[in-house]
């Protein structure tokens, strides 16, 4: 199998998705007072649970975590280094550093939202799937969030992708424009569409503090 | 493929079913101050999770909500209806109007919970799985209470069928019923001897106030 | 199919461990205030869920839960006589006996930790799936801690594999010790090499008050 230059794109855009919910999912076990074995669960659990649950509704069995392992190892290493930087430098996560790294890790939060939704939709495209729109988006969107949901369940917190933001409602849109081109326009380029407009609208949505309407 | 009465009849019981369950979502989403879309979320997710899980167990993949789109597309009419009724009149919900929408829903919601209970059976016995009664059992009840069982998870609400009430309970004893009448009667018949076990215990409990013993 | 004698002794841990999950759902279910039935589905969740998230990764459906009843059966019975016994004689249930039933209950929880651990790589190995290292470890451990973990967030309570002690990571390092010598040793070796690292890392745990490292 050979890559382009398209294909490590896209995997560079995973790979920064797999470390920000990794980190999130590490940091939010630190949070909620867990040991080292459980942050790693919970970083490696946020950052593939929507894969995971996405496979299991596709009927991929054994999920493809455990054929292409590289994954869950970068969510493993993530986990370790936040863990290992907290216990040793708890005060370097406070003051700048800490409004520096939660502005790069939302950004990296972003990208993940975006290339997951696209690559769960072409995972079941791939699978034979792609007349079904329907199932097409809710994959998407699963891949999407479904690890950060895992994550909330696991931890006893309201899950986030209900409550604020824009969140889940970007990774749908993006979906939607996915369903609307990929049949038309290379592969590489309905990807790059559907998670640009993920990340497009996340970007507008936290500028303008967009939030969803909610019974007041 | 042609419809006779008898499965009009089931189909609008379904309806019902799917309408009570998703509106249940919806308003605890709405209680849990959700946004828009995470209370259409939460009300499909209670119409037809149950449906999911059961079709995980069987091995059914994609599950059927993605082959037969009418029950999630209700789901969501009823969650958008739901909460577009709770922001434009909230105070509707309130005196004599919300003890009426109380008792319908209550009553819609036994409906559901007993033909989902034996439509979930039968979806096993055309399966091939009707040999096996535990199993038949079992994914009857998950078909009628796993729904609500996720979105007490989700919420992080204590699953109300384990606390309160005759509910998964009634549930299995239709799902017995169920098993006992369907070899030897049409197979409607066997789902409605199966379903009005269900409706009636539901009714009679909460008549009577029957609950199950717990340790005091 | 003959069992002979290491069949049975693997058979016997399988029970004690089936017996001690059952009994710690039920009596969380009962502290939780959970009706009669909410017990019983506790038990038997903490008893077999483990098993059936390992079998719906693998894509055993239905889950062995439902091929072999006497899992299930032994988890609804020790379920019933929990709750029975905590309805008849609560003050049972205090000093001397506490003690010893808490000293006791644990051991069978350590030896069904071990065992589930392995008897889950065991099926993964059958199932074809031998090569796949991180697969076997992951369903070995999901099988040892899956059940606790559904438990845990059915009630709402954080999952105490992430918190507390030495557990998951005990059965991580069982699952490690049964990979490096299942090919080289019969199968029931290897089962006991793997099940008795799980047994003898929870016990030395215990005795010397290990505790994974967390964020102070």
């Amino acid at each position: 199998m050979c890559m382009n230059y398209s294909d490590y794109f896209i995997l560079m855009m995973e790979i920064l998705g797999t470390v920000s919910f990794a980190s999130s999912g590490a940091m939010l076990a630190i949070q909620r007072r867990m040991d080292v074995f459980g942050v790693t669960i919970l970083g490696v659990t946020t950052a593939v649970g929507g894969g995971v649950i996405r496979d299991l509704i596709l009927g991929i069995t054994p999920p493809s975590m455990f054929r292409d392992f590289k994954y869950a190892l970068m969510a493993i290493v993530t986990s370790l280094v936040i863990f290992t930087l907290m216990c040793l430098r708890r005060q370097l996560f406070s003051g700048n550093f800490l409004i520096w790294y939660d502005k790069v890790m939302n950004l990296f939060d972003t990208v993940g939202l975006g290339v997951f939704t696209v690559v769960g939709m072409n995972t079941a495209v791939q699978t034979g799937y792609g007349d079904n729109y329907f199932l097409l988006c809710f994959v998407g969107v699963v891949t999407g969030v479904g690890g950060g949901m895992m994550r909330d369940i696991m931890t006893g917190t309201m899950p986030y992708i209900f409550v604020k933001h824009i969140y889940a409602v970007a990774s749908l849109a993006g979906a939607l424009v996915f369903v609307l081109f990929y049949r038309h326009v290379p592969e590489i380029v309905g990807m790059l569409l559907g998670a640009g407009t993920v990340i497009a609208i996340r970007i507008l949505a936290a500028h303008y503090r967009w939030n969803l309407p909610r019974v007041s």
